[in-house]
């Protein structure tokens, strides 16, 4: 094999994880694949931080480790990418803007392989990339992009391609099962639970896309592609985040022996997709459950396989460079392959809506007899079982308390819920809460 | 890509259902490596069974679905083997002997790939199969024979290919997890739980591999190979079953809050590799202590990636075929790459009783005074650290107590036993039993 090079577009935590990583290994990695992996070159805006952090040698950076402008690092990426000298491009720059959209086209069109960690830029613009990179027949690697260090990408490229998926289900954001941990085993509440996961750099300072569940909807969108072949956007599937999660919410789940965590979800029924990303009340016996703190799980149903769980951490420098560096090494040992191959999009997505799960309701009302019998009614009325009406948490101006369905959809629930608030305006506190249960 | 065509031989459990898969999936798989992927021809001694169990079309074994004599299937294979049109061959006869060493050679030699779920064969006799795949650039597929449908082949080759591992541990037998956790679960003793694995159709009519450790240690020496690149036999190995589990132990287990599992374990320190197959008393914060029944799992440990866990069905048929069919959707991918890179043997293997662990060493003695001070005294002489004794179970007759230690080897420990039994012949009622601790 010839020499493999490689260049690294920004080098901060994680591209700088994979920076050290090819220096470290590069005689083992070389020798894994019969040949030379070489890191060329890296182009950063602030080298230092990288120098001193990761100890990467300044004559590695374009610049020679000095502080460039935009126009300069523009200028130096835009050569290395048309230099036939280079095999292959690792862009840990980030962001989902046109800038890093237009450069991941270029770099696929110079016929360099393209391995990223951006979850966001392959959610919301991968169509025009995946596509820019099967015309030109080069790798896209993006392992790290779904769980980092996790193999979930390749598992479902390579492992599981004998086999049909039928569901997945997973802890795919570390951060807001953090946030739930804490709120579980601390006893805190939200937004404590949120300042200490701050304090400890499990959530950054705007937490927005993982506590509204933004963050982990991108990873589901890029796992409905290669699960199940569909193109979705970010607008089509629905999404809860964790923000309305209470104490009472995470005590009343341990009654009912379960877990409350934020899943991804999808399922294929016949030909159609149903996928959600919300939290849900997990049932102790599923092993999603039991993970914990910032680390990511993925439940995979395969028709044939069976259950699958994988789990690692889904995040971190090192962790989350392994994975790039993996990308790197299956880029130069198939990369005669055209490996941008997806099932054909034959399945239907449909909004979660429409999907039956059972759901706990939880309702805050004002607090007098005959409320039960109200809310029970309009429930059945929308033509959903009730499984069971939980006790009555009263307060000293209010009442609490649950509902289990059996599985019904969303859809009618808000039927019911809508009912309840028409016939009596006055009556409930809030909007109620649905969870579904996971089992 | 021109067809790929790909043969069976042996159409049992795994090999009729690769052969369903293959043809139920046909249209999939082959949109997956653009191309076709065709099964040809199955060649089995006795192919109504297959035609029964899978509902396999008659035509697609040599001989029409009719019964053949050896000699007649020997000659088929050999027709089909040295045939310009075959692609692959799938070798799900089982066995490790001179006939089914030799034809996988003969496969390879042939300059056909080699898919196969054996892994005794592997484990025994791996090394001239794996070279004589490696002398003729073919593919030597291998995920269905550690773990069944858990792809611990593929990530270790492929997603931790940039990475460096530290350490292994799983459950990789479902037959001896499930006679534990019925003991653990069902309070049964060993024998009782035997025989319902033999009832439910876990254990085969002659489980010894199963419960002696000896399919586990087979697993440990593929993985060995393939994490770290040393060759080992099944002699190096120490091995240890489960036959000597009893109530007893697996109720003090639960007592320090442990759960006794038959554990494969691998670890690398500097350049020396500890590995040792043997029940272990797993602590309930290690995730491998909830692996129950006929669930096998793996746990990674990486140098960059940090702790992965794989969980899944170890065994079935469809569940091992579906890996075979990963296998083969590979090599038709990915066909003309030598995939039997090995990293370079230059780490030491060590017998893992050089390797320290914590222990508990459990006692059974005549029951009078003093016999503690005696037992810790040959301890301590050896320079063993002792963490806990344990109270002591007063039977009418003898007394059983266990001793914690610090983390010391088996060395230290037999010879601390010599010097209790040369002390003081009469004293121990049986050789005392040492299970390491796994936290």
């Amino acid at each position: 094999m010839k020499d493999f090079n490689v260049i690294i577009l920004g080098c901060g935590t994680v591209g700088g994880g994979v920076a050290r990583i090819l220096c470290d290994m590069q005689e083992v990695l070389s020798s894994r694949v019969s040949g030379h992996i070489n890191l060329k070159k890296i182009v950063d805006l602030d080298p230092k931080t990288a120098i001193d952090r990761f100890g990467i040698a300044p004559e590695l950076f374009c610049g020679g480790g000095r502080s460039l402008t935009k126009d300069q690092a523009d200028k130096y990426i835009k050569e290395l990418i048309e230099s036939d000298d280079i095999d292959l491009v690792v862009e840990t720059i980030g962001g989902s803007n046109d800038y890093v959209e237009e450069l991941a086209i270029r770099i696929c069109n110079a016929k360099k392989h393209l391995v990223t960690a951006n979850k966001a830029l392959l959610a919301e613009r991968g169509k025009s990339i995946f596509e820019a990179a099967k015309n030109n027949n080069v790798t896209l690697g993006f392992e790290a992009a779904v769980c980092g260090a996790i193999p979930i990408i390749k598992t479902i490229k390579e492992s599981f391609t004998g086999d049909s998926i039928i569901s997945l289900s997973g802890i795919l954001n570390g951060t807001s099962n953090y946030i739930l941990t804490m709120m579980q085993d601390e006893g805190m509440d939200f937004h404590e639970a949120l300042k200490l996961a701050q304090d400890n750099g499990f959530a950054e300072a705007d937490p927005s896309l993982d506590i509204n569940g933004g963050d982990a909807g991108h990873k589901l969108v890029i796992l409905l592609k290669l699960a199940f072949g569909i193109e979705t956007t970010m607008d089509q599937l629905s999404i809860t985040g964790i923000e309305k999660i209470t104490k009472e919410d995470i005590e009343f789940a341990e009654e009912i022996n379960c877990k409350i965590k934020l899943i991804c979800y999808a399922k294929k029924i016949d030909s159609r997709i149903y996928a959600t990303v919300c939290p849900m009340m997990v049932k102790k016996n599923n092993f999603l459950s039991g993970v914990n703190g910032a680390t990511n799980a993925v439940r995979v149903v395969n028709k044939y396989a069976g259950k699958h769980i994988l789990l690692g951490a889904g995040a971190g420098s090192y962790e989350t460079a392994s994975s790039i560096v993996a990308d790197i090494v299956f880029a130069a040992k198939y990369s005669h392959v055209n490996q941008s191959v997806f099932d054909k999009n034959t399945l239907d997505f449909i909004d979660a809506k429409h999907f039956e799960l059972p759901y706990i309701i939880t309702f805050e009302t004002i607090d007098r007899p005959g409320i039960t019998g109200l809310v029970t009614t309009s429930i059945g009325n929308q033509n959903i079982n009730i499984d069971t009406v939980s006790h009555n948490r009263h307060m000293p101006d209010r009442a609490i308390f649950s509902i289990a369905t059996v599985p019904c959809t969303l859809l009618q629930i808000e039927k019911a819920i809508d009912e309840i608030i028409k016939g009596n305006p006055s009556l409930l506190l809030h909007t109620p809460k649905a969870i579904p249960i996971l089992y």
